[in-house]
Protein backbone atom coordinates (compact mmCIF):
# COMPACT_ATOMS: atom_id res chain seq x y z
CA UNK A 1 0.00 0.00 0.00
CA UNK A 2 2.96 2.24 0.24
CA UNK A 3 6.34 2.99 -0.40
CA UNK A 4 9.14 0.50 0.63
CA UNK A 5 11.44 2.91 2.37
CA UNK A 6 13.57 3.52 5.20
CA UNK A 7 14.39 6.94 4.68
CA UNK A 8 11.59 9.26 6.52
CA UNK A 9 10.80 12.57 4.83
CA UNK A 10 11.85 15.09 7.76
CA UNK A 11 9.04 17.66 9.54
CA UNK A 12 9.50 20.92 11.20
CA UNK A 13 6.70 22.32 12.58
CA UNK A 14 6.70 26.15 12.17
CA UNK A 15 3.12 27.06 13.23
CA UNK A 16 0.39 25.14 14.99
CA UNK A 17 -2.07 27.07 16.41
CA UNK A 18 -6.04 26.72 16.77
CA UNK A 19 -6.17 27.55 13.07
CA UNK A 20 -3.76 26.01 11.15
CA UNK A 21 -0.51 24.05 11.45
CA UNK A 22 2.15 25.10 9.03
CA UNK A 23 5.06 22.30 8.55
CA UNK A 24 8.19 22.23 6.75
CA UNK A 25 8.77 18.64 5.10
CA UNK A 26 12.32 18.10 3.89
CA UNK A 27 13.07 14.99 1.83
CA UNK A 28 16.31 13.58 0.97
CA UNK A 29 16.62 11.67 -2.67
CA UNK A 30 14.17 8.58 -1.95
CA UNK A 31 12.67 9.39 1.55
CA UNK A 32 9.00 9.05 1.91
CA UNK A 33 6.49 10.26 4.43
CA UNK A 34 4.99 7.15 4.99
CA UNK A 35 1.36 5.96 4.82
CA UNK A 36 -0.93 8.83 5.76
CA UNK A 37 -4.24 10.87 5.70
CA UNK A 38 -4.50 14.04 6.17
CA UNK A 39 -7.20 15.29 8.81
CA UNK A 40 -7.70 18.73 7.60
CA UNK A 41 -7.44 20.36 4.12
CA UNK A 42 -4.44 21.49 3.24
CA UNK A 43 -1.99 23.16 0.44
CA UNK A 44 1.59 22.34 0.05
CA UNK A 45 4.28 24.88 -1.54
CA UNK A 46 7.36 23.27 -3.86
CA UNK A 47 10.21 25.21 -1.96
CA UNK A 48 12.27 24.22 -4.91
CA UNK A 49 12.26 22.10 -8.57
CA UNK A 50 11.19 18.31 -7.88
CA UNK A 51 9.40 15.65 -8.47
CA UNK A 52 6.95 13.73 -6.04
CA UNK A 53 5.69 10.10 -6.47
CA UNK A 54 2.12 9.93 -5.08
CA UNK A 55 0.79 6.52 -4.25
CA UNK A 56 -2.69 6.56 -3.66
CA UNK A 57 -3.20 2.77 -2.27
CA UNK A 58 -2.71 1.24 -6.23
CA UNK A 59 -0.89 3.65 -8.39
CA UNK A 60 2.14 5.57 -7.95
CA UNK A 61 2.37 9.28 -10.14
CA UNK A 62 5.27 11.02 -11.05
CA UNK A 63 4.35 14.92 -9.90
CA UNK A 64 7.23 17.17 -11.49
CA UNK A 65 6.70 20.63 -9.67
CA UNK A 66 8.49 23.96 -9.87
CA UNK A 67 9.71 25.68 -6.86
CA UNK A 68 6.93 28.29 -5.90
CA UNK A 69 4.37 26.39 -7.21
CA UNK A 70 1.42 25.39 -4.82
CA UNK A 71 -1.62 22.77 -4.44
CA UNK A 72 -4.76 22.40 -2.61
CA UNK A 73 -6.37 18.80 -1.42
CA UNK A 74 -8.83 18.12 0.69
CA UNK A 75 -9.19 16.03 3.66
CA UNK A 76 -9.39 12.74 4.33
CA UNK A 77 -7.65 10.96 1.09
CA UNK A 78 -4.69 8.29 2.17
CA UNK A 79 -1.63 8.85 0.44
CA UNK A 80 2.24 8.30 0.46
CA UNK A 81 4.49 11.02 -0.84
CA UNK A 82 8.08 10.08 -1.81
CA UNK A 83 11.23 12.27 -3.46
CA UNK A 84 11.36 10.86 -6.61
CA UNK A 85 14.41 13.40 -7.53
CA UNK A 86 18.13 12.84 -7.40
CA UNK A 87 18.46 15.46 -5.36
CA UNK A 88 17.01 16.87 -1.42
CA UNK A 89 13.84 18.53 -1.67
CA UNK A 90 11.29 20.53 0.58
CA UNK A 91 8.24 21.72 0.62
CA UNK A 92 5.75 23.27 3.23
CA UNK A 93 2.23 22.18 3.91
CA UNK A 94 -0.29 23.99 5.33
CA UNK A 95 -2.93 22.45 7.16
CA UNK A 96 -5.86 24.64 8.12
CA UNK A 97 -7.23 23.20 11.06
CA UNK A 98 -10.23 25.60 12.02
CA UNK A 99 -11.37 27.26 8.71
CA UNK A 100 -13.77 29.40 10.20
CA UNK A 101 -10.88 31.14 12.04
CA UNK A 102 -9.47 32.35 8.82
CA UNK A 103 -11.42 36.05 9.11
CA UNK B 1 1.74 55.90 3.41
CA UNK B 2 3.50 53.75 1.04
CA UNK B 3 6.72 53.33 -0.07
CA UNK B 4 8.31 55.71 -2.45
CA UNK B 5 9.18 53.11 -5.36
CA UNK B 6 9.08 52.84 -9.00
CA UNK B 7 10.23 48.87 -8.92
CA UNK B 8 6.41 47.15 -8.78
CA UNK B 9 7.21 43.74 -7.21
CA UNK B 10 5.59 40.95 -10.10
CA UNK B 11 2.65 38.85 -9.27
CA UNK B 12 2.03 35.38 -10.85
CA UNK B 13 -2.00 33.94 -10.16
CA UNK B 14 -1.55 30.04 -10.03
CA UNK B 15 -4.66 29.02 -8.56
CA UNK B 16 -7.61 31.68 -8.87
CA UNK B 17 -10.75 29.10 -7.75
CA UNK B 18 -13.64 29.72 -5.73
CA UNK B 19 -11.80 28.49 -2.04
CA UNK B 20 -8.19 30.36 -3.15
CA UNK B 21 -6.33 32.28 -5.05
CA UNK B 22 -2.28 31.46 -5.19
CA UNK B 23 -0.21 33.71 -6.66
CA UNK B 24 3.88 33.90 -6.74
CA UNK B 25 5.30 37.47 -6.40
CA UNK B 26 8.98 38.10 -7.62
CA UNK B 27 10.32 41.52 -5.82
CA UNK B 28 13.89 43.01 -7.23
CA UNK B 29 15.83 44.33 -4.60
CA UNK B 30 13.81 47.99 -3.34
CA UNK B 31 10.81 46.89 -5.42
CA UNK B 32 7.57 46.91 -3.89
CA UNK B 33 3.52 45.82 -4.09
CA UNK B 34 2.41 49.29 -3.12
CA UNK B 35 -0.17 50.36 -0.63
CA UNK B 36 -3.22 47.76 -0.66
CA UNK B 37 -5.34 45.34 1.82
CA UNK B 38 -5.93 41.73 1.92
CA UNK B 39 -10.12 41.35 0.85
CA UNK B 40 -9.45 37.44 2.24
CA UNK B 41 -7.45 36.74 5.11
CA UNK B 42 -4.13 35.04 3.74
CA UNK B 43 -1.07 33.20 4.47
CA UNK B 44 2.23 34.24 2.87
CA UNK B 45 5.30 31.57 2.17
CA UNK B 46 8.97 32.66 1.60
CA UNK B 47 10.82 30.87 -1.49
CA UNK B 48 14.35 32.07 -0.39
CA UNK B 49 16.13 33.97 2.44
CA UNK B 50 14.94 37.48 2.95
CA UNK B 51 14.24 41.48 4.71
CA UNK B 52 10.53 42.04 4.24
CA UNK B 53 10.22 45.73 4.78
CA UNK B 54 6.68 46.19 6.29
CA UNK B 55 4.96 49.85 5.94
CA UNK B 56 1.73 49.97 7.76
CA UNK B 57 0.79 53.50 7.33
CA UNK B 58 2.68 55.19 10.52
CA UNK B 59 6.18 53.17 10.97
CA UNK B 60 8.34 50.57 8.89
CA UNK B 61 9.36 47.04 10.02
CA UNK B 62 12.24 45.21 8.94
CA UNK B 63 11.27 41.43 8.65
CA UNK B 64 14.13 39.17 7.92
CA UNK B 65 12.60 35.68 7.47
CA UNK B 66 14.02 32.32 5.74
CA UNK B 67 13.78 30.11 2.89
CA UNK B 68 10.11 27.79 3.81
CA UNK B 69 9.49 30.20 6.71
CA UNK B 70 5.56 31.51 6.71
CA UNK B 71 2.97 33.41 8.23
CA UNK B 72 -0.27 33.99 8.39
CA UNK B 73 -2.18 37.39 8.20
CA UNK B 74 -6.31 38.13 8.58
CA UNK B 75 -8.07 40.06 6.07
CA UNK B 76 -8.43 44.17 5.83
CA UNK B 77 -5.08 45.63 7.23
CA UNK B 78 -3.38 48.05 5.03
CA UNK B 79 -0.29 48.12 4.25
CA UNK B 80 2.61 48.16 1.87
CA UNK B 81 5.87 45.57 1.04
CA UNK B 82 9.28 46.32 -0.25
CA UNK B 83 12.22 43.86 -0.53
CA UNK B 84 14.79 45.33 1.19
CA UNK B 85 17.08 42.42 0.75
CA UNK B 86 20.08 43.50 -1.70
CA UNK B 87 19.24 40.59 -4.05
CA UNK B 88 15.71 39.46 -5.56
CA UNK B 89 13.16 37.97 -3.54
CA UNK B 90 9.82 35.81 -3.95
CA UNK B 91 7.02 34.69 -2.10
CA UNK B 92 3.85 32.81 -2.24
CA UNK B 93 0.69 34.30 -1.40
CA UNK B 94 -2.67 32.48 -0.33
CA UNK B 95 -5.70 34.29 -0.16
CA UNK B 96 -8.38 32.09 1.24
CA UNK B 97 -11.49 33.63 -0.42
CA UNK B 98 -14.11 30.90 1.28
CA UNK B 99 -12.73 29.08 3.93
CA UNK B 100 -15.89 27.65 4.44
CA UNK B 101 -14.88 25.29 0.59
CA UNK B 102 -11.78 24.34 2.53
CA UNK B 103 -12.61 20.57 3.55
Amino acid sequence: MSFKCDTPAVPTVEIDDDAARITRWDFEPGAATGWHTHGWPYFVIMLVDGVLKIHDGKTVTDVPLKAGQAYRRPSGVEHDVMNGSPHPIAFVEIEVKKPEMLK
